[in-house]
């Protein structure tokens, strides 16, 4: 089971107000390179794995999809998709994405999961689970942490400066070495875990998964004027989107 | 064209001798995972893209290919492995990578390529052109300077050292900035071109390739022993291995 740190009280208010109040990354970066690789949901089954507010539910219900069903492990989180983010054609529900084997084989044609598959533990696992929820035809688009930072063991100045003060490279350490870490991200001991980049591929392969585009999103010129630091993307991403399908 | 560095007559020197004179990284590097993820080649019509010395063309016919095409730009290097490594199953042709669009389609079951593609300027035209070369069914096994280290522009001390003067760190930069490259390797101005992870997987892709194995070599606790400073490895991949297959 992944740690439930979305249901800390500290954690969900930061983090709540992070995505409410500020221009921040998922908004300036993440979010428009997925919107840009989604594909047609029109009369589609689409899960979201990780649905979080449910503004992607919301979006997608809004996309012409038939059933959108959005799992997370947090309460708090869903109480505020429910209250935020209710349409007929959507279903909340209260799932670890460790358990994907308990629903139903070829019940979608799409499965999303937004910033959420750098908490599984067992990435092979969860590969194969949702091949088996897909349709022949039926595609997975995600988002995780970067290898590039999912590798680092919460050390401090990541980015090292010129003599001016600005960034110009990052620190990559432990690369190799895989599994669990934790940091603080507004609490301590936040936990994810690492994989390389050959991992994450080999095992979407392995589990018959078709990779049709990896993308690594840089922020437009605008996103950058918003948010002075964004520019640091260029050095390393913070993000990494796999489109896959399950071949016919 | 690529850059022909190998004519380079101190550069081919220095080759030689790395080559053939010191436990050097391919041996204990990248050509282990190559021979590990290598299909069955009985039978065979194979193409050596950058085959060098010849060593592994002279290996695929020894595991029984039927027909080994290598090519090289190098007249050194032919001439070498017409010397070396000169089989009744293998034909040795110089040719710039660039130019596999002259070739018949469909003519091969596997194309290989060990540490050559880092200097192609067009990517996704070389994917192009193998998926044509390539029966349905055939295989592409190919390794490159990783993406690590082929965004670097020449920076000298890129590994960082601890207190006690052991490098714990690899200073990553210019990710995100795409093209051409030149450092000093032997002699100055060596061209390869940088390519991000994303533009890597998803130009195989396109060009229609199901990709099976991403792999990041690791060095083995022996390989460590022999050549210290190996470990580095574990801080960043040198080099990235693909294995791609044309679907029937």
């Amino acid at each position: 089971m992944a740690q439930n740190i979305f249901d800390n009280p500290t954690f969900f208010a930061e983090y709540k107000n992070l995505r409410e109040n500020e221009p921040n990354y998922n908004d300036l970066l993440e979010q428009p390179a997925m919107r840009a690789l989604l594909p047609d949901l029109a009369g589609k089954d689409v899960l979201d794995v990780g649905c979080g507010f449910g503004h992607n539910c919301r979006e997608f219900a809004e996309r012409g999809a038939k059933r959108v069903v959005g799992l997370d492990l947090s309460e708090r989180m869903l109480a505020a998709a429910k209250a935020q983010n209710a349409l007929p054609e959507i279903e909340y529900r209260r799932m670890d994405m460790a358990d994907l084997d308990t629903l139903a084989a070829g019940a979608f044609d799409f499965v999303y999961s937004s910033l959420c598959f750098h908490y599984a533990a067992d990435f092979p696992k969860l590969c194969a689970d949702i091949f088996r929820l897909l349709r022949a035809g039926g595609r997975l688009l995600f988002s995780q942490e970067h290898p590039f930072t999912t590798c680092s063991k919460n050390e401090s100045n990541r980015f090292l400066c010129d003599e001016n003060g600005r960034a110009d490279a990052y620190a990559l350490a432990h690369y190799a070495e895989r599994g669990r870490r934790t940091g603080k991200w507004f609490v301590d001991d936040v936990e994810n875990y690492h994989r390389t980049f050959g991992d994450i591929v080999t095992a979407l392969a392995e589990a018959g998964f078709h990779i049709e585009r990896v993308v690594e999103p840089e922020p437009s010129p605008e996103a950058v004027r918003i948010r002075p630091g964004l520019e640091k993307e260029f050095i390393r991403p913070a993000f990494l989107l796999v489109r896959a399908v399950k071949c016919k």
